[in-house]
């Protein structure tokens, strides 16, 4: 049976997302469908408002308020201004200030470099970021890329290019995750649990 | 960390609908955000075009395209008009057509009786599945509702409404489902594959 042309539109709109199969996008279409609040019209003019409602803070390019020229982190004085800690992506910064301890500010690079993807230095916020690195009140750089190929050879590449600013630079541990399970890890992040094994004998 | 507004919004929103979290949500608004293509228009078109360009059909309302009395199934002459399918939501018919081996037409009730929920004969198209039946030309009612609770009393109210009209009334097998394990299968559904179970001596 072939859908109705606005139930097909948007169930094909809806398989467009990351992690919906068709199957889950019929299921929410027929649930909008269904609903008796205007779910479907509030999230219309969600979407609608998303990208014209937003912009990208001048400092650190995360997301911020449209009209607003600095994100609310890099807006305060809370945050310590001598560390910088180096995210992929916005969701990123999420995760960290989830955790409540990094008291520093951030930089989005808005992606990894990726030779087979043909994306270069020129493509990420780094020129940004040596800028503001060079102004000297930066004190520690966190490279908190993500731990795999990309990420690491981002990391690399900042490395080498922040070495000769005389600044600090640290990436976060490897290792095994919390609540995980030895028998299930994988060799990589075994080895790299391995190498970076933590003295108990100072303590 | 507060998300910007117009993203924490579409987040909210997303986070209302059915088997996404507020997790899933923000990395749904994040994909938006960062996608090239205007996935996000699209899908806030789809959306607002999907109550305003579908309709019920009169007959058994099923989801049909606005503007059209009958759905497809229905104005089609290829389906038998002497068997009826009853189901709880228009999704059941999309599960059903999918099988390709029903060749009659439907008829969909909107919801099950619940009276925990108040959900009586009235709130259902009942009504109307019994004026189809009076007109004479149904020789079968499928009750297909769920096998719930709610879905097996509604199609013992139904045998009741139905059986003084001389239709025949038949309801969908129960039993193990195809590639599931017997081990795993809960008590109810082994009871009625037992009380279901078929002859082979005589094949």
């Amino acid at each position: 049976m072939l859908l109705p042309g606005p139930i097909q539109d948007l169930v094909n709109a809806f398989s467009r997302l990351p992690g919906i199969g068709p199957k889950t996008a019929s299921r929410l279409t027929f649930y909008l469908l269904r609903s008796n609040d205007d779910l479907a019209g509030d999230l219309a003019e969600a979407l609608q408002n998303l990208k014209s409602g937003t912009t990208y803070c001048q400092n650190c390019f995360n997301i911020t308020t449209a009209g607003r020229s600095e994100c609310e982190i890099c807006a305060s004085d809370d945050r310590d201004a001598g560390i910088i800690c180096v995210v992929e992506e916005p969701l990123d910064v999420l995760a960290l200030e989830r955790t409540g301890a990094f008291p520093g500010r951030y930089h989005v690079l808005h992606g990894a470099l990726s030779p087979i993807e043909g994306i270069g230095p020129d493509d990420l916020r780094i020129r940004e970021l040596l800028d503001r690195l060079r102004s000297g009140e930066v004190k520690e750089v966190i490279l908190a890329t993500n731990p795999s190929m990309e990420g690491d050879y981002t990391a690399a590449y900042l490395q080498q290019q922040i070495r000769p600013l005389g600044v600090r630079i640290t990436r976060l541990a490897r290792g095994l995750p919390v609540g995980g399970d030895l028998e299930y890890a994988d060799q990589n992040t075994l080895l790299r649990a391995l190498a970076g094994r933590q003295d108990m004998s100072q303590e």
